[in-house]
């Protein structure tokens, strides 16, 4: 039902809209029906067409007025964003015939209506209860499946059993690594439904073996969301509030940014939305700055109670998706990259690491002079970096870091024994270093893209910013004189 | 022209497209006309049916084929993110009856083709050139002004003379305080281009005494961008490449995350286009934490080359305006606020603080045993703060920081000088903390808001996340002891 009331903010609707929005409708594949949208009978009546329609969405153009009944703020924008006020309320009430002196007054009328209302919906509630025992009865397994599914976290028990190890993987993009989870997991997870803005096969969000979600296929779990980033988190804020179904899909990270909105709003809403955003960084190449995230990790670990996992390898991507999946009181964005990374000796502990949001994967032999931090693709840059200087017999810890917010969460007593005041201090990531100093302090050095990216080959690129194992080694060095 | 091709980088559009784009173009008012799009004469008649339609845009749907003549890839999504490959292009150079050894070849009938449009282009531009010349004999002031338009920043000379002081005003929100600068320059600005995403009184963007911009008023200046942030944001980027057009436009700060791949756009295309962005803060409240900005200040001042004010009061939003109109290699934010400030004593010298991006808005009495930090509303808290601080004998300075980029980019000696090393240091912004360790260090303390808003009257949550005068000043003194 469209409320046409024809009035926005700034005054009628045709001061910035000529669309005809019942041909819209129509040309999106609707139902369309319009009738008075005050007249409770003819809107009744249409409701009632509109439910005979099963091929397709329904939607009543219903002609209103705002502030109906108002006798001078009825059709203008003053009904629409602040209360009538008091002379108003009494004029209003006098009329439509009500008593302009009566308070918060619900007609007997309408009691016995919500009353009615009441008793229908206990009825169909008991009736469905009953069919709800009934098939219990009939199908225990699947009965208690969509029992567990509804009412908690709706994981296996064995989740982490299910969670590939990569334990003797080559070079492996944590995209593909993500990909590999999801197939692992979808069988034991039926309510898991994926989908990507029209990346499926560069985000490896598809389920193999499962039909497209679509009319003709209402099993399917792979849905094609199209090219419309903001449209899909929202349906997945759907989804999500719907319960019973845990939704995820893809799209580059850069284009987090066209969906921004309903992103904010799964955090708002305490909804497990689990976005796999690919293509995490300037090693994007070819595509260029419009395509590079450089901003996007820090701006998404900014929304209040967003998670943002920014895996190392295929371990902690396991890991980050075990997370992401357990945390039922909000969203989760996993970043990954594009390109190929093998696995790491010190991500064994995974799982513990992304929980406390940080954990050393390389240790340094005695106290560290000198720590690094990295995220996702540049830990492996530290890790190199901090071979060749422990080589030289310096003492160099590696840091990585999956979940910023969760190590700032961490008390400071924490935070020293993993990133000690007395080391000196360099982080490396591939985008803003804004941010960087609530971790390594304003003393500490930042090897980051401090400006949009550029269209190159990925090496070339590594090269031209910098985040190569030699700049860092050398950089290093520099900090530990 | 729309190159209908029918195929999405997942596969052919209809897996997740059902509409009649046609038919959807007809619903917005357009005239639509289709036909094969490899056929250049249809095509052709096409557009000169199209250029005899004036009152209204005009859409060819054109019926194309991705990989046109490619043998195995046309029609399929494998032509559309990767190059065709070496045997591919051999095989379609054949199908298509060409040499395939041939590289980089231009066909002498398609040399002779861009000859004549060079030399038609030529000539056209000869012709105006001179119609110009009548023009300037005929009109030399108008003539010049739409030179210095053009060429230029564009920009009165005498700008700061134009700005209003605000030297006697009482309390007043930034936001009007902006509106009575658009007053001010508009006439001497007639290329200023203002807007609103329907939200024009609350922006305080209209231009007074002029018409909206519309298909009957051509010459108006005042545009309904209507509910449509991200099209206002395109629309703006559009007139700024167009040049010779200064546009600005506003909507709710929160609003942002729904236009900021345009405004990265903006940033990534170095364009002057000025972001009116009120109701900056839970400050706005009543309408609740969808409405209330939180992170969006600081994920602004992330995006490269995007300039964020937050002006303190009258006179440093007046400042702020300037800096945005003189900046010609990129945007601005301005933020805003919904509630009225009075005029701060200390912000005469707004212009060169605004400038160096932070300056000191009440001195200390002697050497600073404490700075405060504060942006936009939050200033006032800062000196109300530390006058009763002064009052006991303390030693406290306060900071307006109305542009925090711009004062990391001064040398630390610079940065130094402002904020002392030796003395203690809190920030007060109503927004996310996280970042302001850049500014203050780790050690520095931050009064904000470190989670969602709330719906309540602007004193009430003033009271609730502790952006009071009493708070402020109690954190200060317990920091100084």
């Amino acid at each position: 039902m469209w409320d046409d009331n024809r009035i926005t903010i700034d005054g009628t609707t045709d001061v910035a809209w000529s669309e005809d929005v019942s041909a819209r409708f129509e040309a999106a594949g609707w139902h369309v029906q319009s009738c008075d949208g005050h007249d409770v009978e003819l809107l009744n009546a249409a409701l009632e067409v509109a439910a005979e329609v099963t091929d397709r969405p329904s939607m009543i153009a219903c002609r209103t007025h705002i502030g109906h009944g108002s006798p001078t703020k009825q059709d203008t924008s003053a009904a629409h964003g602040a209360p009538l006020g008091v002379d108003e309320i009494v004029a209003t009430k006098e009329a439509i015939g009500w008593d302009p002196e009566a308070h918060f007054l619900v007609p007997d009328e309408a009691i016995a209506g919500f009353d009615a209302l009441r008793a229908r919906g206990a009825a169909k509630n008991a009736a469905w209860q009953e069919m709800f025992r009934s098939y219990r009865t009939a199908h225990p397994q699947l009965a208690n499946l969509w029992l567990s599914l509804h009412d908690s976290a709706g994981l296996p028990h064995d989740l982490d059993d299910l969670l590939p190890g990569f334990d003797d993987d080559p070079k492996v993009a944590t995209r593909k690594a993500s990909g590999r989870v999801i197939e692992a997991i979808a069988a034991a997870l039926p309510t898991m439904i994926g989908g990507s803005a029209d990346l499926a096969g560069s985000n490896v969000t598809k389920i193999a073996g499962e039909e497209p979600l679509a009319a003709g296929t209402p099993g399917g779990r792979n849905m094609a969301y199209g090219i419309r980033e903001h449209g899909m988190a929202a349906v997945m804020n759907g989804m999500a509030l719907h319960g019973g179904v845990i939704p995820y899909a893809g799209t580059f990270l850069t284009f987090s940014d066209y969906m921004r909105g309903a992103m904010r709003l799964s955090a708002l809403m305490e909804q497990r939305v689990i976005y796999v955003l690919t293509h995490d960084s300037i090693f994007l190449g070819e595509d260029g700055p419009t395509h590079q995230s450089v901003e996007h990790a820090m701006a998404l670990r900014l929304i209040p109670n967003m998670t943002v996992l920014r895996p190392a390898d295929a371990r902690e991507t396991a890991a980050a998706w075990g997370a992401a999946l357990r945390r039922t009181d909000g969203p989760t964005c996993l970043l990954l990259t594009r390109q190929g990374l093998p696995s790491l000796a010190g991500t064994r502990n995974a799982t513990a690491g992304v929980k406390a949001g940080a954990y050393t994967v390389l240790e340094s032999d005695g106290d560290p002079e000198l720590v690094l931090v990295g995220t996702g693709s540049e830990v492996h840059l530290c890790v190199a970096a901090a071979e060749a200087l422990h080589a030289e017999g310096r003492r160099v810890r590696v840091v990585s870091m999956p979940d910023m917010s969760a190590y700032l969460r961490l008390d400071r007593a924490e935070q020293d024994a993993l990133i000690p005041p007395s080391a000196a201090k360099l982080a490396v990531e591939a985008g803003r270093p804004f941010g960087w100093a609530e971790v390594i302090g304003r003393d500490g050095t930042v090897i980051g893209v401090d400006r949009f990216g550029e269209s190159a080959p990925a090496d070339d690129l590594a090269e031209f910013f910098g985040l190569t194992i030699a700049n860092v080694r050398e950089v290093a060095r520099r900090l530990i004189g």
